[in-house]
């Protein structure tokens, strides 16, 4: 557990700090998922080793990032939720039930695609032991989500053991979120840099209710040529610098996946969340995703708002609870792709070069570079 | 019937001519999805009267769109389809028929929001003329689609008729595609300019097979701001020429929707043709759609694929059939996007300026301001 | 319009003065979908001419049914609703709108096949008489529902025409639902004998709550020997009776479909009337349903309680509802699935011998030999 | 690991041997989901320790089921696949992608709910030995699904290992299947009586073609009062043998859930499994499933016919397949439809009393008082 490493190390500048600015409605003071008030992030990050693969061994490039939907227990107080899919070709566990309560029962989980099932065991263990009726009165269905890190990380052994699921979980705090190569998204890649975890936010204002809609996402996919920034084909100005020594290209089944997370304080409805899923697929869009045909890209969204939150043991036959009217989404729609876009660049800036399993290198997307190309189309800000 | 024009004016260049290109895939020789061979095409376009609106009586600035998916009866040779939903807020009949089968049984008619009974009892009529067998032996579930044209159109009222809908369907044609202000989309409107239907193909090699995609699009859709052309934020940038005098501003549940037709000569299964919808949403993400509250943004992609075809009253047990492998499929997914992307834009440079009911103006997108925002982001390329 | 009928004639038995009752829950006064405050139904038959086919002239075997999900104006004042799909050889319009909003806009039409169409431009034209702001500042999505009757009716042509459907929609009421062949169920056949429409509900009492659930079907469906009444093999113990001249047995594509409107006063949100979708297809099953490859099975619920319509023009940012807790749901579950099973049967045993196009005539199930089978079988109970 | 049994112990009756015929089609020669070629079922039973529950330490009633769906690798030779839900209070891993790609790609686990993480990441790893490039070109998302056993079983604990998941998939074989308390079916009760795993099948002739539906359960839903044999209300007639003490009743939450997995070689595209889903459902409905709140009522069917099957590492663009005509599907339907209800029925007859955790005792369904209960309905046929 010495690897574990669960705190924002901000070495990096965000994207925004390099004068690069994503739509137009303001973001929350972290632009963070938990901007949205009661979300909590926390990472166990799994780095150790170097050199020729062991399996079994390592090199190890993974980790484990859990996200509380709000301060309390999930399994006691369920929020609505929705699930979506863009492209099928990854897991996130607990689909069939969320579609049919529309509630999420389970602080969610991201890791690489080999440790769901450690991850899913996990959750349930660190559950029962707050909560001792599961088992008995009450089984309870884990929501954990994955994308693969085989390009760095020894992929198929269990370097995410249930001791970093309950330092994820355990280490989750509200403020600001560590981005690029930490928790699950520690051995990612994106559009052939290093990619990993980020996150952004929005706030909207309708009439004189004020909403904060969160995005965290574990970015994994994207061919080089796919990767827009703001509209710009960075993609194509920026060849060089693939992972070496190539075996991406060796291995097009190995390619992709995303997932996105979108958390907000609206008072929406499972069938409205599942609306601004959809609106997260527009995101991915925007930033250059094809949804190749490995990927999985999957997108969960939650409204933590108190009104709506179901207790369980509640044994009201009534239930109140209150909408966001759908003729006022459009504005939450609207930051729902804006923060999507913003997280999966911010993922790209904030990760760092890494070299993991035989050798192999994925390399940080060049902040000079990156901002010399957005000047040249005219789409850099002063910056901060 | 004076009113109906089905054939292409060709009084406007198109997105190409003006020097912006969408993507790096080429199109195929006529950029529509007449490029597919045996798709044709037909348009009935329903233009008459001017001033104040007299519901019933006009001004009419309607029309219908019918679209077969190859050289014969689509009732006698079915071709796998598949139907995907952005946002619902409108209407694709026989939807559920072509999750079920997996097929495609008549020609797509698309037209304005309350012509559908028209179009639909119209198209019953038409192929039961030429399948007696109809409302004996068989029932046939058409599949007419819609957006909504009421700024300028008499929108109530009947102005579609059933001989507009037999004559989009027999003047229907391989070769160039009217666009703009035709057909179904007559009276549409596209990010605050005057919108209507557009088209766009590509075309793809893999290994030594050649398959061409092509979209054609009915689009009224988008709030000037999200405007988006090749990535460059357009609409932040020409933000006059709103629609005059503005009853749109007013009645914001009038917003929206678009269309979006894809077909292939690619043999895809239903499933993979799900996966193409999927992939024009990120088109249509491209160019800056929302999907807003009020958008009823469908789509619908078959494959003509001969091998693929289903023969009404084959009586074999056993039906042969081929598709291209998933893992192929990647370049498939970008064709459709950049189609997607480029037959929006089609329909939006094409559409001319159009005065409709109570003097209602939509102004087309002016070409000069709208090459001059593009050379000033860096990304106009020198004319043809 | 000589041919409508509006009323419920009242010359038949239904299935519980036959002695067979279905399940254990109370059925409401009525025994019918209109035990649901404030539910409508209203029916336009059309019945005319003899022998043979003449297309276009008869003989007529059809019509229409109008179901308001309330005392008011639907669009006006909308509900929580969803559709689902048993089997999807068939129509119901509006279901992209439906799921998008999880609401329903317009009251529910059912008729044939081919008149769907009709019926759709009837509903606009309806509703646009009494909301003069469709056309302009709204448009509406309407749903209308279908089954085939071309073993009875001149299936092609259009007998059912706007008249018919306004008469249904404004004849509509609550109290009785004439059952058997009237409306759109007036030429539809079950399981090879006569069918049509039928209704039932069932009353729930969740502590100190009441609620009603009240179904509405169009039969259609079956092969004899699928029937079951009660879990009686009614269908293989009456063999003859079959359809003359079995040209339902020479056109087997002409198989099929049910439509079932699940209406309830209990406040369910939309995702949970998708659940009492799912318990209608149950209900389906236990009468024999199969879902034969030509049936088109569709479901649609609606919660009319007065705390969750949505008010067209209601400008607040948040609306308060409220929905039952999905964990005293069962019950409603098994109202449902009882209720459905009734309904089937109450089409059944109401609709009368019909003869209609050439000579092609449907038996009425004969109340004496279905009482016999009954009582083999140890499941008749002494009649009321 | 002396706690596994895997074979069929053969000391129960099943169904057909008490003289209670399902349906009308014939089953297989072993009435099970091994009739279809190829199809290995293999159990692991987990049962050890009595008295009061020690979480960790027992009572332990559980165990796991693997079903192979052909002779060879999964991984390397997919077959085409689909899930449905009739209620989503459960899990079945593998849901996305098997939706994304129509294809399964590994062995079915079934085990209880919280052993889901143990058998994901078993299965990771037995493939893992198989196929060394897992990790690293390929990934791989494991098909895992659940039922509850917290009645019997110390179902918050591991009781379930990696060994008894090795030892169920490499035990798997033709040949008859085990029913009744093993494999994850060894703690489930079914509508309060003892439940568990069961199977039947059905041949079907379509011209000169011979398919095998072939289905196996593992079953743990229902209230006793639902229970239906052949349409007989069997649990309105044995109203005693309630599972003791009684904490089912205190907990409702616990109630249900059964995974349904529909074997056939037929030829049948993804779509066309989807359908054979749908009908599982309407068997379920049959035995007297009401899918209530807290079930999981999950589906999953697949087709090994060999024609379909797609190898891994095939690179041609274009692959060749075959499906049986929709139009020839019904007696599928009938087929499947009745092997589902039968299977259920199986597990119940073939279940024993099992006492468990803290003395929880549930009874096996007597069969001499099953069998008079037929015989005075009317539907005990002279046993073989």
């Amino acid at each position: 557990m010495g690897d574990t490493i669960a705190t924002n190390r901000g070495l990096r500048p965000r994207l925004r700090d390099l004068g690069i600015v994503i739509g137009t409605l303001p973001p929350g003071p972290l632009n963070a998922i938990t901007d949205v008030p009661g979300v909590r992030v926390g990472h166990a990050t799994v780095i150790h080793g170097d050199g020729p693969l062991r399996p079994g061994h390592g090199p190890a490039r993974t980790g484990v990032t859990a996200v509380h939907p709000h301060e309390g227990s999930a399994f006691a107080s369920m929020v609505p939720a929705a699930i979506a899919v863009l492209n099928g070709a990854g897991e996130i566990t607990g689909r069939s039930q969320v579609d049919e309560y529309g509630l999420l029962e389970t602080p969610i989980l991201i890791t690489n695609t080999h440790s769901v099932g450690v991850a899913h065991r996990a959750c349930v263990e660190w559950l029962g032991r707050r909560t001792p009726t599961i088992g008995r009165e009450h089984f309870v269905i884990p929501v954990v989500a994955e994308t693969f890190d085989g390009f760095l990380n020894d992929g198929a052994a269990q370097h995410v053991t249930e001791a970093h699921v309950f330092a994820a979980l355990d280490s989750a705090a509200e403020g600001p979120v560590a981005e690029g190569n930490v928790g699950g998204g520690t051995g990612m890649l994106l559009f052939g840099f290093k990619g990993g975890t980020g996150t952004a936010s929005r706030v909207v204002e309708i009439d004189n209710h004020r909403f904060t809609v969160g995005v965290l996402v574990q970015g994994n996919f994207g061919a080089r040529e796919d990767l827009l920034v703001d509209g710009v084909p960075v993609g194509l100005e920026i060849t060089d610098l693939l992972p070496t020594p190539g075996e991406i290209a060796a291995a097009p089944e190995t390619d992709g996946s995303v997932i996105v997370v979108i958390a907000t304080d609206a008072p929406l409805s499972d069938r409205q969340l599942g609306r601004l899923c959809r609106r997260g697929m527009l995101g991915l869009a925007r930033v250059g995703a094809t949804a190749r045909n490995t990927s999985g890209d999957l997108l969960l969204a939650f409204s933590n708002a108190p009104e709506n939150r179901v207790e369980r043991g509640d044994d009201r036959v009534i239930l109140p609870s209150a909408r966001l009217a759908d003729t006022r989404m459009d504005i939450l729609f609207q930051a729902t792709i804006e923060a999507t876009e913003e997280a999966v660049l911010n993922a790209l800036v904030a990760a760092e070069t890494m070299t993991g399993r035989n050798g192999n290198t994925a390399y940080a997307i060049p902040h000079d570079r990156l901002q010399e190309v957005m000047a040249r189309y005219g789409r850099l800000r002063s910056t901060r």
